[in-house]
């Protein structure tokens, strides 16, 4: 599975360093660059990153000096302390082992411990694969690990550039997608989560995007017995994950 | 129910009207005095606290200043931001409604943060109370009052001496008292939720007190299909009270 890192390794710097890593697939969770570094080697590091949905910050160099005093020539890197898995190989797998895939997809849960909380739970419940888009996930650092529990490193992370480009291939794979919502009067309790399932979560701030949740082949939510209006996403993930673990070990 | 207060009310300060807010029950988060300060209302009022399990905090008078300009005489008190209920009211209540009870009872659960979402969590689940202890409780402060997204005045929350003697209480009354708990092979699904039902949760650290496990009618795990040895306290919380919703909505 995924291999840990310590934190001694989760930097790089220097120009020639980025690119070399950045050429050979490293994830790289965040970059610095020194404010008005011009250069071939930096456009080239730029370019790199292009489509990445990587996080460039522009420091003082003063910034820099204070994270390495060796010689970062205006740019360093936070590698990521996973490496993601590929969906497209993922899955053939599952169905060779025989098992039922459950899938996970996040659409912009940005909250680094509320996606933490989620991979933890998720790993408890035995989900095969969680999916994040490239741009507008939380960020994959060491609070995401920790709050994890360290469960970031038992389950594979998939970083998809469009999802829904990604939820037509699972459904095109067998999978039915279940968008979890108050959008709907159809409770968990009532759809058959013991098939290939992919279950698609949404933002604390506006739920799964209308494109999303037009695409999804079933919505359902889970009943809400007071005043609140709705539960915090990673308990919501919780309910509806475990609704699944259950089904599938009563079936 | 219980009724916000605006975070003006927050405070209250001057040894005689926190003498007399005590006498009339009103309940203090945390008080705090200045170092070295002697007087017979001083006394009076550690006095009053006593048993209470309120935090007192003994702050340099510039601290006090800070805090307010007028004539606090080296006492301020932070006034809880809701009143507390009395589980010897509210269980009659139920049962003439012709509810079946479902209580949580919260050990030792201290993170703020972890406690508003239980709230948050019970309130959605249609929990009817939430037992805490009288020490050992998380503040219940505006940050849980954030975290429980406002749910902690839709709920009522009965603080308690003794949870060995509330739960011998809840017992008395006919409810069974079920030990959330990985120490057990018995699932929250072989367990008859759809009963008057008392659910037990442990602290982060290390669970439910030896104590309290011991006089539970029964003891649930969730079960963990990964690797990780746990759920977080907020999403357990959440999966086994959804576990009993679920139950009742089918009988």
């Amino acid at each position: 599975m995924n291999s840990p890192k310590s934190s001694q390794d989760s930097i790089i710097f220097g120009t020639r360093p980025i690119i070399e890593a950045l050429k050979l697939g490293k994830e790289i969770d965040k970059i610095l660059i020194q404010q008005g570094l011009l250069g071939e080697q930096v456009q080239e590091i730029k370019m790199l990153l292009k489509d990445s949905g990587t996080a460039i910050q522009y420091v003082p160099g003063q910034k820099l000096d204070s994270i390495t005093r060796k010689n970062h020539q205006g740019v360093i890197a936070y590698i990521a302390p996973i490496t993601y898995s590929r969906i497209e190989n993922l899955l053939p797998e599952l169905f060779e082992r025989g098992v039922e895939p459950m899938v996970l997809v996040l659409d912009r849960v940005t909250d680094v411990r509320n996606f933490g909380a989620i991979v933890r739970t998720a790993e408890c419940a035995g989900v095969h694969a969680i999916v994040i888009p490239q741009a507008g996930a939380a960020r994959i650092n060491e609070d995401a690990v920790k709050t994890s529990a360290g469960a970031l490193f038992n389950i594979p992370i998939c970083k998809e550039a469009n999802l829904k480009y990604t939820i037509a291939f699972l459904q095109a794979s067998g999978l039915q997608v279940v968008a979890c919502t108050e959008k709907t009067k159809t409770e968990i309790y009532d759809i058959d989560l013991n098939r290939p399932t992919a279950i698609l979560m949404g933002s604390e701030e506006d739920g799964i995007s209308p494109a999303l949740l037009k695409v999804a082949d079933s919505l359902a939510a889970i009943p809400l017995a007071g005043k609140t209006g709705s539960l915090n996403v990673s308990v919501a993930a919780g309910v509806i994950l475990y609704e699944a673990l259950r089904q599938r070990k009563s079936a």
